[in-house]
């Protein structure tokens, strides 16, 4: 990420690489005639599927500026996005950001897998956890300016509460629906 | 999706909002500290779970610019991103997105769900279908410059198939195991 792939400059078409546009966070590529979006530093996104003793999956609710409403999600975050963190491996970012997010240590995180979520507009790469033998520690709600609410639903109602909930007028982001196949909680 | 959200102007502490950057298909918004990414055009993502009367899913490869590496995805394109189709709904653009990247009709589009699959990030909504009732018409590929090649995969075989080819270097969509999960097909 971040860097120009070296297939891209070994294909019989090579395409010019051009940036457009940087700010702190994106930066605007054009490949030819494809624009996309890359996160300024050497960051990857890590989701959290967490899954208590109770059997309740915990879940997140935020206001998400870039859609403009409230959206559920898996807990989340950016691996190594921040000075104090730079290098920060996925699986300690999984970790923290759960802690962070939600107030659980988790004493157990084992990888799920990794991939592109919107492979036709961005860089930008994912990877899953499940996350187990969770301890509460804190109060959770995120760090700085996030205002994240915590929900613990019990996994054979996820669905039904995911329904309700979008009928009130949220959104669900469709990596909690990844998150469960990846974890085997259908 | 492409206009400011009403609700951020009401807030307590309203947050400015800039156009930074804007090009053909893309555009940087600034809201506040934020840095997000709108598709110029009003259009939306579409996803197909297609399974063929053998119980196969079709799936997509190829050459993804913004990583740079060959990814598998579930049938996929935007609804209304062409002059000859703005309006389209999605439902209808599931339908041509899935004959021209697959070469099959589908009889039957079922809605699945709708969602922001990067919230954090981009103000992009993709919405997910089941195709069924196929028949194949045409050989696929996509369109233009388009080169997409097509697989057939046994549903049971799915998860060993997308392992092994993620062992051979390929990248594989989160949205596949999301469209899987939403189908009932675990």
């Amino acid at each position: 990420m971040g860097k120009p792939p070296p297939t891209l400059m070994s294909m019989n078409n090579p395409l010019e690489r051009s940036i457009e546009w940087e700010g702190k966070f994106l930066r605007v590529v054009r490949i030819g005639r494809w624009e996309l979006v890359e996160r300024t530093n050497d960051v990857q996104g890590v989701v959290i599927v967490a899954i208590t003793d109770e059997r309740n999956l915990l879940l997140t609710e935020q206001e998400r500026l870039p859609v403009g409403k409230r959206v559920i999600e898996l807990p989340a975050g950016l691996a190594g996005d921040l000075a104090s963190n730079h290098g920060e491996q996925p699986v300690a970012a999984a970790r923290r950001e759960l802690l962070e997010e939600t107030g659980y240590d988790a004493g157990e995180m084992t990888w799920l897998a990794s991939g592109p979520p919107s492979a036709g507009l961005s860089s930008e790469m994912v990877s899953f956890f499940r996350a187990s033998r969770l301890r509460r520690v804190g109060s959770g709600g995120g760090e700085g300016e996030e205002r994240i609410e915590v929900h613990e639903v019990p996994l054979q109602q996820c669905a039904a509460w995911l329904r309700k909930r979008e009928s009130e007028g949220l959104l669900v982001d469709p990596k909690v629906y990844a998150g469960l196949y990846l974890a085997g909680l259908t």
